[in-house]
């Protein structure tokens, strides 16, 4: 059955980049490709992805030559001005309210063919999942640093039960189901 | 060797206290209090103990009729209107410079006997022990639960090395060393 996981890697102080867009506190950090809780294996089971457009924008600008995902997947924004990686299977559009999220969610699972759908970030746009009822998982990879500001992990009140947790590398990294209302 | 260490229990995105200073995200949660990384543990290698304005006046509002703690505290803050609990050792004193900050934990490390120095909160207090170069560990329980706002963690760069952690109940705990320049 599909889950639709948000799985990102913070700072202890709950950030995923910089005020800057930078990702520079983590780049910077070891960890075993093949260690427990890894990222291959998370993608492995991943059959759509889904990014808000500071997201997108930030792995076109570190990756303009490739894009990393064979499988589907959307940007949400409502910016006019991203252009999909040439090739690429990226479908941007806007989702306003929950319905529209909703509705977008069907066909993401539906393209997911039985995997699961990643809400790859930020942290809004993984509230915007929450707050309509479609996340399912998070899955964080914490890593060792605070950098006291920029952009929240998660900034909604979400109730989680641990399900998974490891150590790899550098990382603390833990697997939560999200309580649903 | 006496440490100097923030131990505290937050969200998973990295706050001590909801914007109201409740705990209510907190005191709900299930642990086992003889389990890996508990607190009596902690507290019995704690030899002093310091605490900001806030985190004071919550503890003194929540548990009224008594004082927790046996071993020597200080409390610091430039409000001239906090009275010690009566028949507890607390200090309430103004720190205002880095210098002054590391003349009091020189007093506070020769108060401890040998013992850690406790840095119970806030995170900006914390962040204060840490630009003065005097923080050497910051110990976290990690509730499964995202707020979205409140009262930071730890609102600097610090950069940190993990040395210990366990699971105990709803929490997942780590302990770190700090990183000095």
């Amino acid at each position: 059955m599909t889950r639709t996981v948000y799985n990102t890697a913070t700072t202890l102080d709950g950030f995923i980049a910089t005020s800057d867009h930078s990702l520079d506190w983590l780049l910077s950090r070891q960890i075993d490709q093949n260690g427990p809780m890894n990222h291959a294996d998370f993608e492995k089971r991943v059959g759509a992805i889904v990014m808000g457009s500071s997201t997108y924008r930030w792995v076109r600008e570190h990756e303009p030559e490739s894009w990393a995902y064979s499988m589907p997947a959307w940007v949400l924004t409502h910016r006019q001005d991203l252009e999909p990686h040439p090739g690429a299977d990226i479908r941007i559009t806007a989702a306003d309210t929950p319905e529209a999220l909703t509705a977008l969610h069907t066909e993401m699972v539906a393209a997911a063919g039985g995997r699961d759908v990643w809400v790859v970030g930020g942290g809004d746009l993984a509230g915007q999942f929450a707050d309509a009822g479609l996340l399912d998982e998070v899955v964080v990879s914490i890593a060792p640093v605070t950098i006291g500001a920029g952009a929240p992990l998660l900034p909604r009140h979400v109730e989680l039960v641990r399900t998974e947790w490891a150590v790899n590398g550098e990382f603390v990294c833990v697997r939560y189901d999200v309580v649903k209302a």
